[in-house]
């Protein structure tokens, strides 16, 4: 009889919640609508209700060792609150977490839902070898995660790892944080979407006019065909995330960067772009990348892995079930 | 009777040795002129006599601990070499800890320079209330280095703390490291003089024509005066330091960032425009700054310090020190 937690990814459109045991073993998953719109006292009454009913089912589990929730945004780990976010923005500055754990009566720890991620693939997805990780989730905006020494680092208030807010572009497109010409205005799906009309201003004849809904996916699929407008849309992509992941390689000498999210699926178009510019453009990835500079012995634990992830949206539902499992008490 | 443990800081043109107790405590210290030109063996043999001399005269001060190296460079710590080093091109893939063990027959922690003056900044000086800071250098070019946990973060092959390096402007200057636009392009000493040659080459009026010998002190001299040309080279110091303590603090929101090196004299000139990117352009600093944002509350620990080293050039001496009193034996 293992332990075992339950996992929840709060997600825009709809509430996933996993059981999962101290192995990574799922052992049961559902799928509810999130009526985000019906407002958070609902959410949370279904989640909780759905939570109580899969417990119902674990008698013979051994012992629930909490619920760890991803949601999307900034969260203050000390208050457990939601400090910013814009997809639930009547769960900002609300006590979620003492709620849920009074409703729940269990230990209740709050993530953001890309450090869950990034927990999630250093658990049982592309980062299983390794202690530390970076992750980079690229949805309709771009999140990040950072795990060292297999925990999340949250930093002083709980906010580390948004690099998706890292300035490509000091004078671009001004980005709804504040700054301008974020990693996030040029490779989340929303940037794709619009980098894709712009290839269709500058260009009728490109092969994305004929597109009658325009989504990062479908950009993809032209470029496949070898549309160049298409194709000129993820070098731009592969060109920021080669930037910032040159960042983050030169800052904190990470043994693997994942990159994750929805816009991900078009790795074949935008990885040769990223790979050139992280061989030109950073140092540490030179001198750690066996495929060039001084790397030739090739050890293990000295190359720089830039990977796809692996547990496509799972991540951070196996990400938070794996909180209550690697984070002490807080208090 | 406290233990203590030696530093040693390998500047360009001089060698420093420093004997320091467990409290950070100065017992003795020595500058000796590096013969860097001499070559190696010189500076070691030097070194080692140096060494062996004061540590005669501490008979009555405890146990040494062993001997901390600042080296400018990049440090391969496995091996205890010098991956790479433009000031001591001779000192490169040597065996520079194996060799100095053997001379002195004590432990030696090779550590690069700005990793040290980040350790000593956390021991004695800006950081000491703070477990976690990261810290900038502006000499010739922009070091970097991380203190995570009081300890310095070497990432996964001790390359980590490359700040300098990272981009502010994609398409700028080619850098050394083979980059463009590095921040080590717009805030180093070196990128102070020829941004002074510009605004010389733009403007004949400006007082920076009539100054003899250009330095950055020279330059800071002339912006105190009001001149306008002088002025704008510290907001380009100013902007692009903001640019990347913005990526920092998004990615890492940590409670502490420290600017040190011969370029921080001029912290009055780039400091206003400094702040001013990063109240705009950083989410995160926005949050924890009680400026700005939500942060009216001001509690210790929930505010992000951005501010000038308190060590000046001791730091990385300090540092060295203290390298053989937080390191376990490396094996």
């Amino acid at each position: 009889m293992a332990n075992y937690s339950i996992g929840v990814d709060l997600g825009g459109t709809n509430l996933r919640i996993a059981v999962v045991d101290e192995q990574g073993k799922l052992l049961e998953k559902i799928t509810l609508d999130a009526q985000v719109k019906l407002g958070r006292d609902h959410v949370v009454r279904d989640m909780c209700g759905a939570v109580q009913q899969m417990v119902g089912k674990q008698r013979n589990s051994g012992s629930l060792q909490g619920i760890g929730i991803g949601v999307p945004g900034i969260i203050d780990m000390r208050t457990g609150m939601v400090h910013e976010s814009p997809n639930l923005p009547d769960w900002v500055d609300y006590p979620v977490r003492n709620e849920i754990e009074k409703q729940l009566g269990t230990r209740v720890i709050l993530e953001n839902d890309a450090n869950s991620a990034a927990l999630g693939e250093k658990w049982l997805g592309a980062g299983q070898a390794v202690d530390d990780l970076a992750i980079l989730t690229l949805g309709t905006g771009v999140g990040g995660g950072l795990v060292l020494g297999g925990q999340v680092w949250h930093g002083m208030t709980g906010m580390a790892g948004e690099f998706g807010h890292t300035t490509v572009e000091p004078e671009g497109a001004l980005c709804g944080c504040g700054n301008r010409g974020c990693l996030e205005a040029y490779a989340s799906a929303t940037a794709v979407v619009r980098m894709a009309k712009e290839e269709i201003a500058r260009d009728g004849k490109t092969a994305l006019s004929g597109v009658k809904e325009l989504s990062s996916k479908a950009v993809f699929e032209v470029a496949q065909q070898g549309d160049k407008g298409a194709n000129r849309v993820f070098s731009s992509v592969g060109r920021a995330l080669g930037i910032v992941i040159s960042d983050m390689v030169n800052a904190l000498n990470l043994p693997m960067y994942v990159i994750g999210g929805g816009v991900s699926a078009a790795w074949d178009a935008f990885a040769p772009t990223m790979f050139e510019e992280l061989r030109s453009r950073c140092m540490v990835f030179k001198a750690t990348d066996p495929q060039g500079g001084d790397g030739k012995t090739g050890k293990a634990r000295t190359k720089t892995i830039v990977t796809r992830a692996k547990l496509g949206s799972d991540a951070g539902l196996f990400g938070a079930a794996r909180l209550p499992l690697v984070n002490g008490n807080h208090s």
